[in-house]
């Protein structure tokens, strides 16, 4: 699972950082990529990645400002206009279909596969399958806007072959039937039950998207031990006061959610254009000082989550 | 007046072409800025060049196809951001209005100007003022398309103060007054009337922008005499049966319209991307064994009106 930044800066494009979007790279998980926020020119930023849109089944959208979802039409088309045919889902405040199948219907084109729209109008559990589940919670910004929270389920821990060993067992079918917990007669009439060779489940993953906000209790919920919170940063701490009229977050304060949550990692996006080039490193040392495993972050970056180092 | 072209491409954004776009910088003649068609990302081009977006005044969108107009939201959304305050006047096809004012409301938020649209069925004069005026015409796409002829009107020509000076004339309002064409009478008597000292009408410029089309006689009517023409050149003469089962041009079909026209240059745009790199030369070569003034364009050349070299 990783993390790649696609537009960390807020409000409008600069030279140096597209606005919103995040693909979270699930391509061992799921051979999928969600999208979290599709800016304008998301596409474009995607043509420079190793990023298939087609692979893209998923999109959530955090709030209906254009700088979160003006890249939308234009990266539908393409996915169409370059093969992709298989369904996909567009989570989002109401409205968000209006917005979308109006522009695709301006263009006369539909695209070649089925896009299903899941409008939220409060937050809790969006999605559920065997492998994740996805929930939403109700942000504190000007417009409606939603958090995110996806969670592995446990995985399944390995077959433990070593314990296995003296039981001089053929190669074959039986380790299948062990891995899958069934129990066993061997042909000496030894009775084994899978489940006493199987580890203990494999770590599962956490990972919280939170937007566009002010400091709210949602935020708290949604980011619980967390492997890794992607914080909007709009402002420095110094800027306290406008980002509370800007219903923005501070540096400082995305660093106190995750020290309160026990997140693992906190990376920091959504950054103002005052604050360009190294400038932005002051947000990263700003919350360093109230949670040590903060990095800003920048177009293109790939993060692996657990949150480790960074990698793109 | 210059023509800078933002996006040189067809269909999908590429890593070497935009989508369509390309702005008319008439800064001495008006102080503005007109575009032709906005792809996305057209105001991410534009952060990198020398246009300001609250220069510009007058958008025309040829066809409501995505990739010429899903940078419009993004770019009257910045044009606010960044300070613009002006007017702006958008024409193109019906259904502009609804594909642009959806994607504004869905925002929440109204540029703090007054857009108004114009909203074209039939070709024929759309625009016209003191200096300049605009004619509209239909031309041949799987969807309504317009194409653009913008002339400017004849300008008054220089004083001809050579022949002035033996009238000892003294410097003053009587200069003026002969500029303006009136009639003087001078302190010794002589009449003088300013029509005769007054040299021919400064050449004016005609720019035609010739967008997604099969080829059709209103493509002649447009271009007639042009000092450059704009054309689309999805395909070259061995495609030619794809580009008329697309509803698209080549390059020999442009220099052709360039050549029944009479025009001083060509510029062909609207590139496929089976063209990369030096391939679209081959477009260039190709139209220049009907039409010599042609030049393939790339993101951000530069071209002065009337045709003369490329600058950017
Ligand atoms: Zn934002
Ligand atoms: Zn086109």
């Amino acid at each position: 699972m990783e993390l790649e930044f696609l537009g960390t800066g807020a409000g409008v494009p600069s030279k140096s950082r597209n606005v919103s979007s995040v693909a979270l790279k699930m391509l061992d998980e799921r051979n999928e990529v969600w999208l979290f926020d599709v800016g304008e020119a998301t596409q474009h930023q995607i043509l420079k990645t190793a990023i298939r849109p087609r692979k893209i089944t998923k999109i959530f959208i955090s709030h209906l400002h254009g700088d979160h979802i003006f890249g939308l039409p234009g990266l539908l088309s393409s996915r169409s206009n370059q093969g992709g045919d298989t369904p996909l889902e567009i989570y989002g405040p109401v409205g968000i279909r209006d917005f979308v199948e109006t522009s695709l219907n301006v263009t006369g084109s539909r695209p070649n596969y089925h896009i299903k729209y899941i409008e939220l109008k409060n937050g809790g559990e969006i999605f559920n399958d065997k492998t994740f589940k996805v929930e939403a919670g109700l942000l504190k910004h000007r417009v409606t806007c939603f958090g995110y929270r996806v969670t592995e389920k446990p995985r399944v821990g390995e077959l433990q072959v070593d314990k296995l060993k003296k039981y001089n067992i053929p190669n074959g079918p039986i380790f299948g039937q062990l891995k899958s917990g069934d129990t066993v007669t061997l042909d000496d009439g030894t009775v084994l039950n899978g489940k006493d060779f199987i580890g203990p489940d494999k770590p599962s993953k956490v990972v919280t998207v939170i937007s566009d906000t002010r400091y709210t209790p949602e935020i708290d919920r949604l980011s619980k031990d967390a492997d890794v919170i992607v914080h909007e940063s709009t402002f420095s701490n110094s800027e306290k006061k406008m980002a509370y009229n800007y219903f923005h977050s501070t540096a400082t304060q995305a660093a106190e959610a995750a020290n309160k949550a026990s997140a693992k990692g906190l990376l920091l996006t959504h950054i103002s254009a005052r604050y360009t080039g190294k400038n932005a490193l002051t947000l990263q040392k700003e919350a360093q000082k109230i949670f040590k495993n903060t990095k800003v972050v920048n177009d293109f970056d790939i993060y692996e989550v657990p949150f480790t180092e960074k990698r793109g």
